[in-house]
This record gives C-alpha cells, sequence and structure tokens, in this order.
C-alpha cells in the first residue's frame, strides 16, 4: 500500500538495520515493515497486513503482544519516575522487588543480580565480573574462556567472540583471545551415526577435556553456554550432556556460565533451563523473558560463590568499577515485575511446555515422513525443521537455491512468521507462551506447505 | 524513616549495585535511596527527601523529571505496541522518525543511524563497523585504535579499555588490546605552566602525532574523544585543541569518532559538541540525551564515506552480522521523538547555554579566590569545581581525607546532588538544561559552604 508520508524513505535514507544487507535495502531490494501493532501471537502493520509471529519477536515476547498490564505498569513508572541511576546503593520499588523476585525463581544458589540492558551486555558483565573474581582469588593466569560453536551469546566485541557462528565473526576480527570454542551438542550431526546420545556427550565432554588439557586447566576460567543451542540452530543437549560436562567442569574448578538468555523464564516448559537440565551454574545470563522484551532489560545472576570473592574484592579494592547509565532502569524493572507476575498469574510456563509439545508433535506427523525433513527438534515452546537434500547422507542444499529462506518467505506471504536459522538449513519456531493449540495447528499446515510449496 | 516492608533487606540481600563498595552496601554501611518521584530539577526520594539533582541523574535527565510529553509517549506506545525487532528493514513509526530526527540535527555529510541501547554498546557497534570498514578497503592491518587518558567510552571489555580511568581498568585486565591511550587536553594540569593554550593544544597533538608515528600510521584505524572530557573531570579542550588534532588525523587518514554521549542534543548550549568545537567527526557515538534518559537508546550515527563502504561490504559479503534484539526498541524510540520535539518547543538547549554560563559565573564570583579552589572550569551546562590543597603547587590532598567526596556528601545533606568525580578532587555538576536562574544559584551557594566545611 502506497502512503502519503516519507516514512519509507526516511527508513531507506536514514535508518541502519541490524542484520541486514545494507546495500540492497537502501536501494528498495529488502522489503520495508512497520510495525504497529499486536496481541496474544499477532502482530499487525502499518499496511493492517497481521501475522502469526511464530518467533515472538526474537525468542522474546514470550507473554505475547498486547498485553495490558505490563503496559499499565511501563505507563505508571513513567509519569512516576522515569529515570534514575542505581550506582551507589540507588535503586527504586521496581528494580529492587524485581531483583528479589528473580532471586525467589532462579535456582538454588543464587544470591545476586546485575542489572544491564540488553544480552550481549550482561555477558560481558560476566566476563569482567570472573576476571576480577580470579584476580582477586590470585590466579590472574586463569582467565580463559571457551564457549561452543553454533552457541550465540550477544553481537559485541566480546559477546560475539562468546558466539560461535561465523556470519558474526567474518569481517570482524572476531573471535578474539582468549575466547575458545568446542563443539556443539548437535547429536543430529554427530560424527558417528551409531553413536548414542549418551556416547556422543561423552564424546562432547572428551573434547572439552582435551582442550582443557592442551590448554591448561589454570588457564581456563569459565564455560559459556546456552542450556539449548538458539540461534545455532535450536538444539536441545543430547540425554547425559549436562551431567558429563559438569564433571569436567567441576574437576577443573572452572565456573559454568549458564546463557538463559532464551531458556530463562519459561521456555522450556520450567522456569530456568539449568534446573531443566540439573546444571549447576555459578553465574546466569538473563534477559529476554525477563521483560518479555516489553522493555530493555538483562541481568546477571551471580552465585553465592561469586558474590563471596566480589565482596572480598570492594573490601581490598573500593568500589566496583563497573556499571552503565541504564543498569536497573526503572522502565525495564518495571515491565520485569509486571511481567513475571503476569507468566505467574497465566501459567503460561505449563502452557509453553504443553502447546510447545503439540506443535512439535504436530510438525512431525505433518512432516516426519518428508523426505527433505532431516529433524524436528525442539523443547517447551521451541521447535526446529532442519531440512536436507537427502535423509541418508544429511547432506545440505546447494547455498545459492536460498530453501530455508525460499520456505520462510512462503510462510510469512501465508501469515506466519518463522525464522530461517544462521548456519543450517533450519526453520525455527518459538512462539509467545499464549500460543493456541490452533495456532499451534496453523503453523505446522503453513510450514508443511512452504516446505512442499519449495521442495515438491 | 523505617517502612514497614522489605524493600531495604531485598536490596541488601540481592541487588548488586554498579560502581558500588559492594560489600559495604551488603553490610549496611552505604546507603540505601528507593527513588520514588522527580519534576524539573528535582527528585523524590520514598522517605520525603527532595533533593535539587545538579547531576541529571548521570548527566542524561537532560529535559528534567516528571515530563508528562515523554511519559504519555512511552504510555501510547507500550499500549500499542511495546516490542518487535528492526531486523532485516523493521521498524516503527516512532524509530523510522527518529532516524530521521537525528539526522536532521546531526552535523553535515552524517548519513545513517544504527540504534542500540547504551553509550558503552553504541562504542562497540562502532568499533565493530570501523574493523569491517578497514577490511573491506582492503587494509586489515589498519585496526589499532587511539583514545585518550581521562576518556570516559562505557564499562564493558572494549569499551572500557577505550576509556582512559585506572578505575574502570584494574583488577579487569583492562584495556586490551588494540587500545592505546594518548594525553589529555586537561589545560590546567598542563605539563608546563608557561604555556599558552594554543601552544599546550600544539603539545597535545604532537604527542598524538609521536605515537601514530611510534605505531605506524598505517596501523592506526580511530581516534576516539568526547568533545569535552566528562567523567575524566568536565574538562572542556584548551584553544586550538581540535583544530589541531584534526590536522593531525586528517594527514593520516585516520577516522575521528566523537563520542557525544554527554554533549549530543544541547549539553554545551549547541546540538552537537562537534559543531561546537569545528570537529568534523566520522562517526558520533549518542546516547544519554538522545531520550533524556527516560528509556535506554543509543545511536551510531555514521557519515556518507563511512556508510559507502558497509553499502560496499554488504554487497562483497552479504547480510551484516551485527545487531541486538533491543536495536531500535519502540518504547525508547517513542521517548526519543517526544524528548527532541520537547527540547525544540521549550528552547532549552539556549536555557543550558544561558543558566550553565550564570552557574559557572557565580560558581567564579563565589570560590574563584578561595584558597582550595584550583580551578572552575565547565562549557554550557557543565561545571566543575577542582580543589587542591595549594594553588600555587596545584597538588591535591591525601586521599584518606576524602576532601572532594566530603564536600558532596556536605551538599548532599543541604540538598544539592554533586558528583565526586573519580581520579581527580573535582565536583562535578551537569544539571538538567530546564535549571533556573533560582537553582543555578541555591547550587553554588551550597557548594560553596560544603567547601567551606570541608576546607576552611
Ligand atoms: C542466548 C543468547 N544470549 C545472548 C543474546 C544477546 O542478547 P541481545 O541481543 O539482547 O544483546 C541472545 C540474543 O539472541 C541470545 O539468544
Ligand atoms: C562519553 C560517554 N560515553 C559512553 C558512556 C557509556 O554510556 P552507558 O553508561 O550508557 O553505557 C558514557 C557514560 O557516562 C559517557 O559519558
Amino acid at each position: 500500500m502506497l502512503k502519503n508520508d516519507p516514512l519509507e524513505q526516511w527508513d531507506r535514507d536514514h535508518f541502519l538495520h541490524p542484520s541486514t544487507h545494507l546495500a540492497e535495502f537502501a536501494r528498495g531490494n529488502v522489503a520495508h515493515r512497520i510495525v504497529s501493532g499486536g496481541e496474544g501471537s499477532h502482530i499487525v502493520d502499518r499496511n493492517g497486513t497481521r501475522l502469526l509471529d511464530g518467533f515472538a519477536g526474537l525468542y522474546c515476547v514470550n507473554v505475547g503482544y498486547g498485553r495490558r498490564e505490563i503496559a499499565d505498569a511501563i505507563a505508571k513508572q513513567a509519569r512516576e519516575l522515569s529515570y534514575y541511576h542505581s550506582y551507589v546503593g540507588h535503586g527504586t520499588e521496581a528494580s529492587v522487588t524485581l531483583a528479589h523476585m528473580i532471586l525467589e525463581r532462579a535456582p538454588a544458589n543464587m544470591s545476586k543480580v546485575f542489572f544491564g540492558l540488553g544480552g550481549s551486555d550482561a555477558n560481558e558483565t560476566n566476563i569482567k565480573l570472573i576476571w576480577y573474581m580470579n584476580n582477586i582469588l590470585g590466579r590472574p593466569g586463569k582467565k580463559k574462556i571457551i564457549s561452543r560453536w553454533r552457541g550465540y551469546h550477544g553481537s559485541g566485541l566480546m559477546s560475539g567472540s562468546l558466539t560461535g557462528l561465523p556470519l558474526f565473526h567474518k569481517a570482524f576480527d572476531l573471535p578474539l583471545a582468549p575466547i575458545l570454542h568446542t563443539e556443539a551438542p548437535y547429536y543430529y550431526r554427530r560424527p558417528n551415526a551409531d553413536m548414542s546420545e549418551e556416547a556422543f556427550s561423552a564424546w562432547c565432554a572428551s573434547e572439552l577435556e582435551a582442550m582443557i588439557q592442551r590448554e591448561g586447566p589454570d588457564t581456563i576460567a569459565a564455560f559459556w553456554a546456552e542450556p539449548v543451542l538458539g540461534t545455532g540452530g535450536i538444539v536441545p543437549p543430547p540425554e547425559g550432556y549436562w551431567a558429563a560436562i559438569q564433571e569436567v567442569l567441576d574437576r577443573h574448578d572452572i565456573l559454568l556460565v549458564a546463557d538463559e538468555v532464551i531458556t530463562g523464564f519459561g521456555r522450556l516448559g520450567t522456569m530456568f533451563g539449568s534446573d531443566h537440565y540439573g546444571m549447576k551454574p555459578d553465574v546466569i545470563t538473563i534477559a529476554k523473558g525477563l521483560t518479555s522484551a516489553y522493555a530493555p532489560l538483562s541481568g546477571s545472576v551471580l552465585s553465592e560463590k561469586v558474590w563471596k570473592v566480589l565482596e572480598q574484592g570492594t573490601d581490598e579494592m573500593g568500589a566496583i568499577g563497573h556499571g552503565w547509565t541504564y543498569s536497573a532502569h526503572p522502565i525495564g524493572a518495571a515491565a520485569g515485575v509486571a511481567n513475571l507476575k503476569l507468566i505467574d498469574e497465566l501459567g503460561l510456563i505449563d502452557n509453553a511446555a504443553e502447546v510447545g509439545a503439540h506443535l512439535r508433535a504436530g510438525m512431525r506427523d505433518a512432516l516426519g515422513e518428508h523426505p527433505n525433513v532431516g529433524d524436528i527438534r525442539g523443547e517447551g515452546m521451541l521447535c526446529a525443521v532442519e531440512l536436507v537434500s537427502d535423509r541418508e547422507s544429511k547432506e545440505g542444499f546447494d547455498p545459492s537455491r536460498k530453501v530455508t529462506v525460499n520456505a520462510v518467505a512462503h510462510l510469512m506471504e501465508n501469515g506466519v512468521i518463522g525464522r530461517a536459522m544462521p548456519h543450517s538449513e533450519t526453520i525455527g519456531f518459538a512462539p509467545p507462551f499464549c500460543l493456541t493449540r490452533d495456532e499451534a495447528d496453523e503453523i505446522v499446515a503453513k510450514t508443511a506447505a512452504a516446505v512442499k510449496a519449495v521442495l515438491g
């Protein structure tokens, strides 16, 4: 629809969009969409197009769009006090309450929350605090960090180094030292088809062990991982993975940082992914689900063990030199409090578990036998459909065919948003927790139609 | 006042505050303050204490507290659409409009805006884009960045490396390579008392030139600087500084990144510090003043020259692998649009210039002859009072006396917020632009009283 205003021109002339082909967008060859509203699992753009958002924004609008309770909390906070900083003991009723609510929900042994803005900066904070910790503990050589290929931990210089996806490294000179990457627990693409899940998990742990031995255990500070790989293809861990990894880390006194930016606050059908898989993290990164993206807010949740060293550190060195102007921003904190309450009140985590299972079951019924569907996987309200040219060899497609991109475009034309995951031919879904069974069925039917349209 | 609720306990038990002595706060030896409201230049806490905020939060609540117009814009956006991402050509009316409004106000030759959340991540983005740019231009060895001692560019691993203040480096293993620091243009502490401002500026430029020669001009990508040093002591540049620096940078094809997180959108009494001083930046970092902190939002403003290379880069390499979930967050964008309109409508930049000058003049009248006041400086709505034990030698005090910290505490007890700047005995002021002459006079009178109380 042609609009009688300059918005599209301004957009193309002035707005540098993330993750975009910049030249093609400026030339007008990539679609421009002004999103104007939303309700439940749907968004609406200013042309009146209504889309079922099978990705909840970027796995973040967990409670769904148009939640009056959160909008009202934001409005109330904006009218009372939009901003004051949280340095040196300052806070707001919302930020202090939210710190408490997070600790009520977090795994055992967690003690403190530092508030940031997004997942990337929370991971930065965690690196800084872990380095500081090992300096205070008198082991300044224990600073390397091992993350995983296919991990996604952000887009900054260090958070992007933690990330293990070439798209986020190439031409940016990443990863920077001292970040190393070990194997992804991608069972579908295991090195040997005969391996059981347990055997593959043991192999992943032995690869980690070998890297630690190669580098020297005294040089490794932390292991960084999402409970379920997200942007790397929506890959839940195989049976026994976390127990095997945890054993290696414990043996070498290496901290576990659980990046729960996607999984925190319910996406796996349980409050935290760490509890879901019996992980014992020392630090947890939270963002997206903390506010359902209604306002920017992230957090670094620290265990009592880490906290004790920070306490010692400030006794030795004085105030800690770390903070963001917008740490614990009142608007984000108010959104977070309202969001966590709403999740409880509406029982949304149970719905995520139930309807997510229904979504995957439907996807398996509809596409499980398709000759180009290699794997259908997920956990909680996450579902991935991996496409292959051949189920036996598991080979992909010629990238120039853009099979997944085209399938997702077909899906979008039919009113459903899915995501072509980078670095695998995988269609990903991470719908809002309030998804209904009917909506799940619609996603399934239209995904099946899209796959058939593109691949026959 | 004792409150009948657990907020203080929750705060001490669970909330890790930025820039705080963590152990002392947890033990109850650092004050806890719940800020509950504000209007104009004042904040109010939940005990009913009302304070004149001489620092506008952290130099950011430029339009002052309680602005209904911005709160309403936030409320409206929250009700219509709190979040959708801005990846791959998506946006909202507010974010596209704001991109346009920023370019209308920015210095000449600016072309595009990438939106982030805070000043630190915007600086990260800028490093990434500059490295990418030099890779695309086929000069992968041109990657080092020179910033300045006393610069403040954030608290992340790389943004904290750009920062040139030991408090933000120590025990965090910063600065990381490839960041170097050159001299601060701190005329009051020039190496030789006989130097004119121009001679000192020439010396700063020659120090920069020497560093560039030492490292090799082909290895230096960019020079990073605040138009006026902020956290490093509120230090405006001496006469001729920016012209002398710009000449060196131009000669060696080194980009200038102007970190206008504090100075952007009016703090110097003009829209941008770059225009104020005739700087010719290739990239500008913006944050704080963009939304007056009513919601988190930052930006990287790129010149046409930089943009052209990014355009070429995506033509060669495809979509750019950079972005934050909360890039161009709708709530921040709505706040930004309302904030920039309000600044124009109320003529706040002119007020910042006028009342800021009045504040400095008042401070000079009240304290200019005090034997422990070494320097009173500032620009626009910025004012700094540097304390010395002896005006002749310019020597400071024994740090254990905490002279500035005590003066600022005295000020706070009398209802005015100032800031003890780190790494110099300097009391800093950066009030909201709406400060009245009477309020400026109150700041002056109470600062004079505080200095006299502490130093006689
Ligand atoms: C697991 C994980 N960590 C970190 C991030 C980075 O968060 P942000 O985009 O808010 O910086 C993301 C974003 O997708 C994520 O999925
Ligand atoms: C000049 C400058 N740049 C960057 C920053 C970092 O901004 P933020 O705290 O929003 O990350 C600040 C914050 O004070 C600043 O003053």
